[in-house]
């Protein structure tokens, strides 16, 4: 198919190179004519503005969006004007679905199509291929199907489940129609709220087995400090990296991002090219919101969003009025 | 009655104080002789080594330790020696209710009692008295009760519980025999597990307040930061020190920990003086164990106490881990 | 001063009651003409709709709302074509404070102010006063002063914060003017938010004493149970209703919520009345959706509210998910 | 090598199949004669009791313990009189770290080594391999690495980790000795905890998009019941089966459980053959005391162990005293 693609970050530069691999033709755009002329290098044709993809694009047109989800409604704006009743619009960047429902009211005003997909897969995508969780018009679904197709990975990705032989569908051919506009999007927020509550376990643990030689430490005495009634149990200094490369084999907890923690703890078991201050980019806060309208219990997923906050420092307020609180009842002086 | 103090800190100091206001004689020991002399001044008996203690109490001695929890052992380690059967050692500091289990037994071998109290009221208490949750055998509880009773807050602290008028015990007299061993100790250690959560709880609720006004910050737009949909609703400067004091009279959560921290937000609203490490002396942690061991599901708590490890930099190694991981699967970077 | 009251529920009708022992005139509205006779019966005006309300009322007028937030905008909607400009609508419900912004810009079209104030107090407020906090334009939240003065609880309900003698402002008596529209209810979210917390903390502890006898029960041996490694540590049996009396008098963890819960378990330490599906109404949510916008952690908060969802069963399809996995890949089968 | 195997449930049968497939004699024993006779028929020595195991046995001895964690204690002391010095116990099973150590000390008073294996891999490890984390002396674990080589799975279960073509060791061949006596299961039980948290982190994600069409359901409006402000946004039926089955291919949150959770989605998306009580068995429980005692904040993991016991009824307490005190404060009586 002939496809625009707007946004040639990190994502939307190798969906390009993956659709052309695929034997489809991209027209792409980026406010940086930089990008724009790395990947006309590989192959793509390249637009100088929307006006010019727009010309460019066989009709009816379909523009893909891999922008921040910040932006996207602006480039909408800006985009809108060169399109044409019938056009396509795909965001595939990390919108709030909410928004992607908002503008398909919108854009269906003027007769352009709109479809919201999630997209996974990071930067490993090029070559694994990108899990697309698709919402959206079903026919217009249906039309986009050859670049979903070409985008998504191999089915051999991951071994066949047990007693699916029968099932029709593309759920294991990497991509899905999820449901009506926002569908996509609304998976992809669920699936990016699993990865924090699963991030944060692994994180979590290891920490616990980072300060297992806690035992060794000299303790204070005083009665601001918890004295560690057992220290003969905590004594061990273990090799992380080992460890995770033990599990990463017939444990239960296998997955990718095990995969990549053990490569990470390989390069450095200390990480201490790191600070710690975990950025998040909306899709944890969103699903938080989603499970309390649905009055969902999520303490976990929750518990994984709040400890990237604090990790930047946003708890600082409340902790001083606990420091505040414990010198009023108690004359207790914050330990240095 | 007669009655030897262990440790003249924070607490153990004003409890003399207030024995002697109550027709008490008390003899005091600590290993800095100032804090004796200080005592002494104020009419106890001082005692320079725990033989002079010993021979100073009459018979059978009863001894208070006001000491913290990680040298209690030791120094039941030195005074037992000068000890007699029948003697009573008391625990009023902020042992393990575990430790005073395992105590009880082995001073029982030397005929020696143990009485385990827990003592709420901190710096307030010479003046507002001491809540005492005590543990131990009956006989001898009862026979210390004239000291409970004394340090123990009026009556008329808190207005009667409707309905409560035929009920005998100690209870609304703020002492109370709470069971065998350890009982004293395990009813505190759950008391401080609620005290940690209501802090949290006003703690993270003026949280919320203070950041009220976010949405006047400039926004970044970029793959690391969640735009913020709405800031037209988080326009508002609260002033924390007032709206805590409006707290105070009427609302459903007024409660004394409320009346401290409107006291140090009117010194203080924005806490400057305080870094916000937030300090835990064991009593938090024992509950969450014991409430594992119960298989009793206590988030509040334990959220609590997590954030204070976290407050103190417990969980940057966990933090690194995350940074890792999504460097690794994303290509993100962290931000400054 | 005049005032129409809708809504005349547990809350509105006692504060209708307060306003006249206070010399205030009301006229009084609500769906259901036995809760206005009741009110009648007591010395207020009634009204029979809506026109007859505005009909009665001095001019400006001033029409408070106490009727539940999902149905304030349909009875604003019924009320409006009734006042006139100038009028003031005070919405003293537990409306989201999103709404009220939304409201006041609705309503100043028709020249109409509108005031939010959130109340506090609940079914005690006949007596003890009523706590509001208030958001809305200064001029007429100052217009309105001698209702929320009268509405308020005396200064003396709580002893004066040392320090404050020269502060001038109205927290210590029981209102505040907060900040523009929606100041009033969001401060009031927040405080149902701490107070959710602070529920929790109680009940959370509560449970643990409540179960400190488990070490009497018999012990299952299989790979489906964790083995008690201490029985012997847990042999207690509370008096709950006594150690809430307690902690009445002296203790950090005094509060007025800790007054009814003593009260509650002096009437029934079993509480076998209730079954413990807990409703939550809205200002829990909404304190974490603040939260998660303005990214403050608030892991106790939100964990107070999960605990409700948890609590009426809305766990269950997750739970369901947990033991399908363990069934798949550990061959668990559930316990009964 | 030569090994008697004591306790043949779900693991220890299928560990002495895939011994015995790798070439080693095994003498297998069960207080259940069928489960030895059925071990004997694929190719075991059967043994009638501890002294028929040791009878049969070359010296120096090595029995593997896998039975649950609450009779290892008894176990090892009626195994013992059949023991010599420099024979070896393993305890494969789920036993709690701190019980190793002790254990360990015992057993080399009568000469007796301790080893401990924390073993992952459930019901499948017969054919994809046991994961293994081993604790104890290096010269006794190295004399058993057959065992543990053939225990384990193949290195090719998992592609190369980039980078660690240098590194010697055994991580990547499915085993690891991780310190000395306790670190097999310490790295087990955090292994467990971590499992803990990503099995949370998915049934939590489902249970929002099984709830996603709660927007299609009749609301209440009453004081107790929080109104949906934007039910279109909730009007998604998901088809989870087909949902888990993409997130296999391409996306970040692939692992091993969400296999199994996919396949069990298959058979059954309403999960209706489960009640969702949720056993744990310990190294839940132990992860948590672990990280309070080493003060590391470990919110997820926690959280997901608390929602197991909730699960099982057990924050029904702590629920009514909720109950009791909205009944209390507001006068709210529990919805149906």
């Amino acid at each position: 198919m002939h496809i625009g693609m707007v946004g040639l970050g990190r994502m939307g530069a190798n969906m390009v190179r993956r659709l052309m691999r695929g034997g489809h033709q991209a027209v792409a755009f980026d406010r940086s004519p930089d990008a724009v002329a790395a990947l006309v290098k590989d192959g793509a044709d390249g637009a100088i503005s929307f006006a010019d993809l727009a010309r460019q694009l066989d009709t009816p047109r379909v523009v893909w969006l891999m922008v921040p989800a910040g932006v996207v409604d602006a480039t909408i704006a800006d985009l809108l004007p060169h399109l044409s009743p019938n056009d396509t619009i795909v965001d595939g960047g990390n919108s709030y679905y909410v928004d992607d429902i908002r503008r398909a009211k919108e854009l269906a005003a003027a007769g352009v199509h709109y479809v919201d997909v999630g997209v996974s897969g990071g930067v490993f995508g090029l070559e694994r291929g990108y899990c697309q969780m698709i919402g959206g018009e079903s026919d217009i679904v249906a039309h986009l199907e050859p670049i979903f197709a070409t985008l998504a990975p191999p089915t051999e990705a991951a071994a066949p489940t047990p007693g699916r032989a029968h099932r029709v569908g593309t759920a294991d051919r990497g991509y899905l129609h999820c449901g009506n506009v926002g569908a996509g999007h609304f998976v992809k927020m669920v699936h990016n709220g699993i990865e924090y509550g699963m991030m944060a376990a692994y994180a979590e643990g290891l920490g616990i087995l980072r300060h297992a030689n806690i035992g060794r430490a000299d303790q204070e005495h005083d009665a601001e400090t918890t004295p560690l009634g057992n220290p003969q149990h905590y004594q061990y200094d273990f090799a992380l990296d080992e460890i995770t490369e033990l599990w990463r084999r017939g444990s239960v907890i296998t997955s990718w991002l095990l995969d990549l923690t053990a490569e990470a703890l390989l390069q450095s078991p200390d990480l201490s090219a790191y600070a710690g201050r975990v950025s998040d980019s909306g899709e944890g806060r969103w699903t938080i919101k989603a499970a309390i309208d649905e009055a969902v219990p999520v303490p976990v997923l929750t518990a994984a969003l709040f400890s990237r906050f604090a990790s930047r420092g946003e708890a600082d307020y409340s902790n001083r009025v606990l420091s505040a609180m414990r010198a009023g009842f108690g004359g207790h002086s914050e330990k240095k």
